[in-house]
């Protein structure tokens, strides 16, 4: 059985009570349940993880490329200023599917570029938890080619 | 049952003939065949088109709002350059959801921005095929809230 | 009697029933009404055509310059992408009156530049059908010199 | 009856002799004429004032709020730099349109951007007097709404 | 007993009745009675003034450099276009504080820059007429060393 | 023989009356004649067609690749604007040789970016008529390479 | 009592060494100790904490929202690059007031943009300790209304 | 005898006294007596004038051109950021030449565009008072052609 | 017989051996011999010339006006960077037409803007050997009138 | 003897797997173990660390500055984007020298700007493990100056 | 008796016959004749030299400062590309004038920005010949404090 | 014995006099005499050769690739405005190390860029002399591989 990480960047732990008007009413919690839930009926192992600090995220990232076969990452503010995540992504050499609760598009002009896209597979905004979700599926389809 | 339209935008027709190893090696036709397969699976009748004119594109989502629930919608290159597109997909009101088969931040600088994606409910970019497949599912999922 | 085109430009044939909070309520047909009435009391043939594709609107400026004395044009989202439309209105050498419904200086950034206004006499905006009604005012101005 | 400012900002006291190619033959005190005439023609008490000064400009549009149900305004040069008289057509709470005797669209590029437009209602370019003309009978109609 | 001008730019004379959900309720006259207020139990003369014209801020900075010994000084929407306030700020040679009721940054992108603020001792905005009463208790802190 | 298109874009139907002092005053037909002329001096069939509309020139590069062994292309004000024909072009995989009447480097900044011309072997402008001489003559040269 | 967070950003731990002749003389200890005695006098229970690492920040912006009822923040060198610690700050919902020791305007150019300033009541610059103390008083203002 | 004007901007008043390591230490009032004293000598009679408020220059302007052959004019910080200086220089039909007492080259980036030059004859800028004396002479130059 | 320059900018005489992907592998001095041959077969007498230094292009181009009818000029790597060059040829006084072997377009983006472009006649890249051929072609139609 | 910090930033501990054809292969084990010989060679004595988080980068240098007489610092993807650790390497007061492992100026566009370089004493790029071996070289000369 | 050089720049040896609707109709030998003389009247012993070549004019720098106590310096197109007559002119230590033949503010955009004037003392320009005329009074006022 | 070429650009020549606060008191012989002896204790012939003109600068690094192995270039202001020495640099298919005396990225911002960095091996700048002995030690590893 295949293991992915799903890796939750800075602020997501307070999904729910932060800004429901953007990014909905699901905690972090009942995210996670979903993702492994759906994981399991799709056959996949999901682990998941939170990190606040841009270093976290790397190390987790690093320790990934050792037990998983992917990522689905949401890299949360760092997704507009990260050349540190941008090159941790390109390094590890697993394929990662970048996803945002929010569209980004129709947000500030800032977070409309994406240092970390360009290293990903792909990317999926602007659906809710169905970002996380669909963001399974797609790297699934990588991953099983 | 639910009807939605999946609308190809312009160069489209060329797939699997068209620079592959942007693009990949499947036709039109085939993908428009999963999309129906797919529909059909999640219970929703999914109607497909292809122009390669912006004037026909607008008309085709004009004439959606009367008879579709939403809309799957690879604008291709007038994601770019097109206000006319955006205009018509913030006119129509019903969620569109928009798709690229390729990673449209890992391109030309010009390709990372996009008119269209703020008035979309969200994005997915990046997976071939999937980008599509995961943009049926988004567009049930905004359908039945 | 001088006979005028009055064109307008995409998306437009929805108006009443597209975001009517920027917009109005007012259908096409009912501008049409009002802008064949004032033509009337003023001594001037309104003609009135409305086109979503960027060529089309090219095709009848051409052809207005074998018959009308000057144009009433709303470009809409062309206005700010079209350099084609920019040439087919500087190439038929008739008085071309730019309008817009809305005021386009109060929306998104990318809606201040406009590539047709400095090749028209003057432009006109953020009146609703005002601006159709002056418009024509303007035109019938520019032809009696 | 209502009544209505209608303000000229710099440099309009030398129309007439001030580049005539560009800003027309007709004095200040001429155009005043046709106003105050069309203005009776609609019903319309019309004041006219012109300073050169950004402050008396500023005290201008302040006073009017006290005595006058809008303002037809050509803020000249201050157009493409003053954030003051922006913020003072913001504060006074009646509806101003903005006008000028020039294409501004066609001229240096630095006229193109206008600080006071988008709190206007609407704004009208290129027409000479004209401009003046169609913006009162623009700020009748939206004064009787 | 030190003597301090706290000088307030253009529009702020409408304060009270201009946007109030910007600028807040307190008329001019509220707010210089509070300054006067505090500057008495600080041990400070509080001088007062407005002027919407730049001239006249400009002179009236000039003169505040033979009496005062410092000034509160809200540019108003000078802060973002006046060469010639920030030259007239460097050029008095006695401490400055630059104030604004509003918080600029979260307004429009023009108002993030300020030509005024580099030339002056430090900068507060946000607090409405907070920012004026800490900018006294600033501008103390500066001339009592 | 070898079978090529000359595609004309928009308002190039218009040569002769539109703009002389800029685009010289030989008629489209006159153009066509003298291309057909010197294609068959070459030992070339030339083919030529133009369109107004971006969608139209689309269908045309599409189809061009079914029989012609290259093209040479003047797109007009889609130059400076269209992704869209830019993506056409590189998908049809037959070379394709810009041309322009006019010197697009001396005339307004916009005309000096071709969204066209990096996917083109290569480019010709300022001749008039000339220039399309010279792309049939480089056309052969990369044919017969 | 109200309890209320005073959070120092990077690089604030070595004041006093750190280039004295922008930040001041007086150590980290000696600011605390000012803002605790000065909260005392103003009925305000001060807690002080300092971090070099934006997670960390982070974390102490989430933790401060259970138990302080606002927080003068001096985000240090975050403030100009940082989206995750605004996104933090936009998240926990009571009031944060950005200082800065030095006038950031007067310094580098990179140093005048505040991703942190927007999403604050408001901003205090350029006074050394006086900043915070300024800020406190703000802050305390706010969460009496 | 010919007239001319020496017109002195904002903040020159101040000069002397004004930051001396930019702007000499020679008065205003020294500055004029050589002015008028070089003017003897040429045969030129020189009228100066300062004025702080962007109106005054405005109206001195219009009103040189019914006395004077031409202008020596320092705008001070108005270069930078006045179209309506720029307006009036261009308006009144007699030759303007623009001196700086400083090198607008080597301060801050804003001040080396300039509005006005454009619309001048020539620019001399960097040579304290001898940019004046200069001016005049520049000036009589092209009086007498 | 008319008498031609053919001038060959900075880098051209190692052609061949140059980066044969993009410049191709023909010698200097094989081009220069088919150049003439050409010219003889149009009647044209061409003499060619190769420089690394600006100036000692400069000084050809000056020369030329005295016995030459026009210029076909590959200003290389100066193309992007000389103002110098650019005046040279407004200078002279006769056609000039810019070449380049490679396709400037679809290289660095400091390649697409041409300072020479705006004084040619017109402009050929992308060619190779042919551009140059085609651009004595193109300058003998322009000396034939 | 003196001692120094070689100080290696973010993803440099996955050297040796990491994208080789950019980083090359050797690990960082290997890299130290060289510096530290290398070190002996000239009199230092060398110790290393690596950091993925900016906070603990920043605690790195402010420890140095207490036992170390300069440092080599990798910024890795921070040199773009920390203000931070270059607020940090201003503060400390001992030399710092930048070395990267590849050629930052020929990678993307962003890599070309470092905030820590104007910082540092100087900088090196390009030369794989080179760059850390001439930088320890160029710190022993900054050192003993 | 002082020696001063008059350095003229590129393309100036062919005044009198380029383009001389913007740089007149005297010759470099008359202007040269015109400077020697008034530097006669003016106690100054003046040389002349002109060049095309960059390195030339810093040759033509670095031997001035041996004999030469000040220079005036007509760099022509270099003006807007040369770092290294920058560099040049910074390293000489004697005083520079930079002069234009034309109003380089009215002329093309990137005419507008100098990288010689901000390390001269001053620049003058628009004024023909009188450009040098006054630049040569401008240095021996300089010289002689 | 290899042989490697030492290039110094423009104003190099003027070391030691030439503003010793930025570039040092050492003089270009003394740098040639270190350079050489470096040379033959790595067991490398080093030639030395100083150029003011960027064509003799060509020339040299054309010159060069027939008996150099490699070159150590300091390209002086040249680095930031020649895209003609990049072309050469690319030309000569023999490793060059750009090396600079002074920290360009702590100047003005113009010396942020460079056009030859990206088609070097690699940079070094800001440690004086030392900048060249290291460059030539680095050109050593290149060579030896």
């Amino acid at each position: 059985m295949v293991s992915v990480l799903v890796l939750h960047g800075p602020n997501i732990n307070l999904l729910g009570s932060r800004e429901p008007e953007i990014y909905g009413s699901l905690t972090l919690e009942e995210i996670n349940l979903q993702l492994v839930d759906l994981g399991q009926q799709l056959g996949m192992e999901v682990h998941t993880a939170q990190y606040n600090s841009e270093g976290a995220l790397v190390d987790a990232l690093h320790a990934a490329r050792t037990w998983a076969a992917g990522v689905v990452f949401n890299p949360g503010g760092y997704t507009h200023t990260s050349v540190v995540l941008r090159d941790a992504v390109a390094a590890i050499g697993i394929p990662v599917v970048e996803v945002h609760l929010s569209n980004v598009h129709s947000r500030e002009e800032f977070r409309r570029y994406s240092y970390i896209a360009p290293v990903c597979v792909g990317s999926i905004s602007g659906f809710g938890i169905q970002s996380y979700l669909l963001g399974l599926r797609a790297l699934l389809a990588i991953i099983t080619g």
